[in-house]
């Protein structure tokens, strides 16, 4: 089981993370980790806060040698910028009376509310005196430290040939075209890597920075939709047994913990809706042929409209999930709201933000795709270390592609143990002289 | 905490389910849960499964004088029309060669798999030799047990004066005209359960109704979509500090993981991902006046497209959370498929089934959301008793109306707990002599 | 990952469990597991209520035809004595008026709290107006539960040739002799089995009868400490990277957790704390000669003071684990006490009780400890069905047999997993053209 | 709800762990952090490591100008020493071919298992080629980590007035005597602070000093028994209706996970088992004048055997639990062993290590006692600001002293909440006309 845990505020000293549950034995690319993170700060019509930074994922545990130990992986991401907000953000108490502190707390003070933020809610609930104390949590720069988790879940399912992309589907209301569902991953991947906008449709590309500009130059801001697409996944990663092992469940937890992101999408999930039954399932063929996506199964076919998610599990299809992101908040144009602690009419805080961020968003999706999905699949195969995580795959797929299904025997029924195989050292020593006396445990 | 696991299967004897961490001291009707139980059994175009069954549920355990006592809420479903089934599903071995087994395993059994279902991965997951092993558990017989759990929920939310509805805004291609947001609850709880298919739009409802109709003798399935509204929480419920305490992440996950259930979306959450952010946040205003969901309030909006979350956490107005269902996957015009364990070539296996469940859905989509929500009720006030609970949101409640946020002293700082005024009963029979020493600690 | 739950009160309808995360395939016995349920009612010096109870497991979900599904398992265990209880406990609200709801209500009363039970504190947490809300939940009656299902998870132990059994250690004062470290857990099994106090040593076992019979006439109670034995257990079950990962702490929430245990030692944890580290840690020699326990590792030891754990981890020793009993709190002296809710002077309350329960809580913490291991068993192999969980075990055990430790090479920082031989299928089905663009990712 | 997670190992660049829950408003002394840290590299026989480190607590996340924020609480303590380690723990692949390299490695290079130790288990479990890959994580250094979270968590509980403190017990042979148990915890503290091994017991301490010199100069080790005392904790905190939710076994899981304990008791368990009940149970008395521990509760008692927990919960005596320590397994006179990976018999790898780190382990205790603690207060009362818990504790700790109990009408059976005296605002706003109406609900 892995289980993830971020601490770190926008603009302290460090963002960091424990990922607990690495399988031993995994030849960890830092190199990776940290195209990830560039990726995150990418995209047209981001703010300046990315010109500051240059994220690099530090390693400070569970790795060593470039392998990893089976012990937690504990990273930091540096926050550059917190160099300018020395005494806004300092972990120690500061002197209120020196004019440095002065003149700092007075630049990036926030007093008012921004609606569609934590800032409201977040004062509330934990009655803060000042609303920084929210936002500086709440804001999206939280992300990269699951973008450096994200990355690492996704080298686990690299040794396993599982491959996860994500791209931006759409901007404002410019669509981009649908990509060929036969298209490889790695084709699909470097189409993206090169767009401005991580867009597989250069000419939607070209329409959404447009829109970008235009929307930057009113002072408003734009959301979007990404989808992420893995392959290579076996069959029958999650459950359909209780409701909260369901991979389709756990999936849209992770990705509408996304900040910004307000509906969650498995395959064709909203066009479904409204369709016909047999407009909508899938249906299934004997022999591989029809699968653009694996090979040597008994069964294949012709679409994906479940998006490779069937019963809470995956079906050996491409997963295909989406994300909803609402525009960024912070506006120029600015919003009516209240000021703090007065609530007095006021327009909202506005500081340099992105205009549109959905490029970074597609990132971090994928980052807590992988981070779900590698743990389904320690949560199938066990996972104490890479090799023994290997051969667990290997040989399921090798039963998916040539399966025997036998009813097991009642054996259990006479209380005995004794048919068993898998004879323990301990028991192949101990002579146990009557097989059915030991049967009445 | 409220921890929450269901058993049983779709033809077995009982459904039964386990709520731990329910208050102690909540009078629970069970009256109230039953009629949610007949709820999710209605709805124009189910099958014939539900003349069947006429569930109700059992407390075997948690519940004394029809008071709660904090211990875990024990509840059975019964199947009645386990009767029928009484071979096939049997927990002990049969005889299988005696004719009345044979007989009825050949007319129950099922050799093809059903596109859409659980069917095909969980037969390779499980290993399963028979596809019932799979079909019985991943049925959607299994929400009758989480409505059961879902309507305790709800109850312990009803204490609180917090009320959840849900409705049906969509069938297939047929939408139903949007609720005035200014409704009050009461009403549109009382309209849905007078609708046939638990739309509150009268007109569309008998469009519905045609279309399923239509559909049913066509041999084809619908799906739609649901709306699940709540009134009455409290600001800061979830929240933004981690990204699996925000809760609509955990609603995500609730409602994805409802059985056919391909889409979430929080407020306009769809729809917002291609408008301007301009257009899509709510503005604050001053006072509680432009507030059709609660007052007293030292601030309100004039729209609710956040759907009453921000940042990970309910902001005061009501919740509205859509789930999005697929058309039924057993149709009678039959999708291609393969065969179980020939994996060749056949038509999809077809038993009666519901036409569309959607109105089912909406019931276990409240009953999932309710679940949630208690457990985040639970989780900001603390959950031992009914009376605490109450008299903790009640003191919260006041304090969001008049609130006053003071910076803490860093008292701490000196090593001293001294100057707290909550002197607990040791300290006050403990002569320290000197607090500054017993601040050395 | 095993979860378990339990509900129901010691005079209520019926005790219920959820087992959550059972493998598929295992042939279940229900006789097996009504024999734990009837051990735990047995051992010389119980109470009346034995009588009247004959605990049979009726399952209710998970199971068919003999065989698990790997769906949770639902099960109840009846409470015969509820027909006698049943205004007392009625779940619904009952007739105060009516005379034989009086009669049942007065002679059931209990106004006085019993020192060393659950009464006091629980009546103030849950703000009960009745005593009999905590004593119902926190009676040892819910140990029926908890070895149901701990004979559930050790049927899935049995299958991979791990067996479990415990005895009795110690009654007051009264020592068995240690038993014989290398006799093979059959026979302890068969020894125990036979003996009314679930001891080992019959000398000591006739004390015990003795000294309970004497204290009972005294009025007065027991305690003692049990032992649990499990062989064949895999080296590295639990871990040493986590706090909470710790197979030692696990066991040791477990056993604690059993109703009246006051104190749990892992090996001779007690004894160990006194001594030289030079007399308590076990030498380890090449070859497996020295092992009574196991054959065929590349080492083993003479001794086994650890107890088969050493970093919160399993050594392929046996595992000895033991906990330590409290007298039975209920004891017909009389210990000093106040009433309810007066909290006046008086003496505790007291009904037939047993006079010693650890022939009991040893079967109970077996079935703890059962529990907690299938569970490491589950995290280590994976757990979907028998089959692959066997094949995995089994592959491990060879490879401790005759390990090979190479250094894994540093591929991943090349970026690429092309080395990998456990193609899938959609990577040999998409042919890449470039290794290294794909190594880009 | 409390979370924490550690990574980092004890010769890489920096220990650091998350803990999640953390109440916003929290004046945090990282001077009390540090002082705990400092006292956990104390206490006579210790080893030369605790010269090379001073722990310094860097908080990375959650606090700002002194005062927790409710965000996760990141913290880095540093290893000092891994600027000698360097090459050995490289994070990233070390030139091999590098003379520095080779020296370090060659000097540091550990090639033969340490019985007692996790080195053997944890190679096989890990698949690990070099042994240091499982002892840099098993290594008790990561209690650094644990002691910075525990110092947490004691400063929210010192805020309700709860206050924990620890001492030694017993060395080898070589008891202390029994601390008076009205001895005021801050004068216990003052006399712990002050002793060389953190033993109340003057004289004692002497001779532990004595046997440790002795043990030191024959090469050999010593563990012993430490006792962690909490008062001030409310009636309730834990619970009896979950096994899971028992705080002794909560306590029991802490205290074990930390390394080289073996075995834990409540009160006095390990005695208790071999007394009469009559002997054991703490009789309960009207009146608060019998404790030394509280005043102003309706009861009280004279003795304390049961370490203030009953039922898996909180009884308003103070918290006594111990913890068995076995002797350090690093030891000079060396143990039979076997090398790695040829499994030839040698001795056991001796580097210089601690004689008795009993005085660490008592610091380490009251860290994980405090952890567990921290989690019941907020799982009992909330936890978004430490405002509100001090109130809700506050509230509770009035009610125990003057309780009522009255028993809840069944109002619910009406299908109303209209009685509730907490009308939410919405409630209040919406006029729902017929209040029955809203009770068909």
């Amino acid at each position: 089981m892995l289980r993830f845990l971020t601490s770190g505020e926008s603009h302290g000293p460090t963002l960091s993370c424990i990922l607990d549950g690495v399988p031993a034995g995994l030849p960890l690319s830092v190199a990776s980790i940290n195209e990830d993170l560039s990726r995150r700060q990418q995209g047209y019509g981001r703010g300046n806060r990315q010109k500051i930074e240059t994220d690099k994922a530090e390693i400070i545990g569970g790795v060593r040698h470039g392998i990893t130990t089976g012990a937690p992986l504990g990273m930091l991401v540096r926050n550059r910028d917190f160099e300018n907000w020395q005494h806004v953000m300092s972990v120690e108490a500061v002197d209120e009376t020196a004019s440095e502190v002065i003149e700092q707390m007075q630049k990036k003070a926030i007093e008012r509310f921004r609606p569609g933020h934590a800032d409201l809610s977040g004062t509330f609930k934990y009655r803060q005196h000042d609303i920084r104390d929210v936002l500086e949590r709440a804001s999206a720069r939280e992300t990269a430290a699951r973008v450096a988790g994200g990355a690492v879940a996704r080298q686990i399912l690299q040794q396993l040939n599982i491959e996860a992309t994500s791209h931006v589907l759409q901007i404002g209301p410019i669509k981009a075209k649908a990509i060929d569902p036969n298209m490889p991953l790695a084709e699909i991947e470097s189409i993206v890597k090169n767009s401005e906008l991580f867009c597989a449709d250069a000419d939607a590309c070209e329409s959404m920075k447009e829109l970008i500009k235009d929307t930057w130059q009113k002072g408003d801001s734009l959301g979007g939709i990404v989808e992420v697409v893995v392959s290579g996944l076996p069959v029958g990663l999650g459950s359909y047994t209780q409701w909260d092992r369901k991979l389709d469940g756990q999936l849209a937890q992770a990705l509408m913990s996304v900040q910004a992101i307000k509906a969650v999408e498995i395959g064709d999930g909203v066009q479904a809706s409204q369709d016909l039954g047999s407009h909508v399932h899938d249906a299934i063929y004997p022999g591989s042929e029809h699968s653009a996506y694996h090979s040597n199964l008994p069964f294949s076919r012709k679409t994906n409209r479940a998006g490779g998610l069937e019963g809470g599990m995956t079906n050996g299809e491409r997963l295909v999930v989406r994300a909803y992101m609402k525009p960024i908040p912070t506006i120029r144009v600015g919003l009516d709201s209240v000021n703090f602690p007065e609530f007095a009419g006021d327009k909202a805080h506005y500081e340099r933000s992105d205009v549109c961020a959905i490029a970074a968003a597609s990132v971090v999706c994928r980052a807590m795709v992988c981070l779900i999905l590698a743990n389904a699949v320690l949560d199938k195969f066990g996972g104490d270390n890479i090799y023994d995580l290997k051969k667990a795959v290997d040989d399921y797929r090798q039963f998916c592609q040539t399966p025997k299904f036998a009813k097991p025997s009642v054996q259990a029924k006479s209380g005995s143990p004794s048919g068993s195989q898998s004879m323990s050292a301990e028991q192949a020593k101990e002579p146990t002289g009557n097989e059915d006396a030991a049967g009445e445990f």
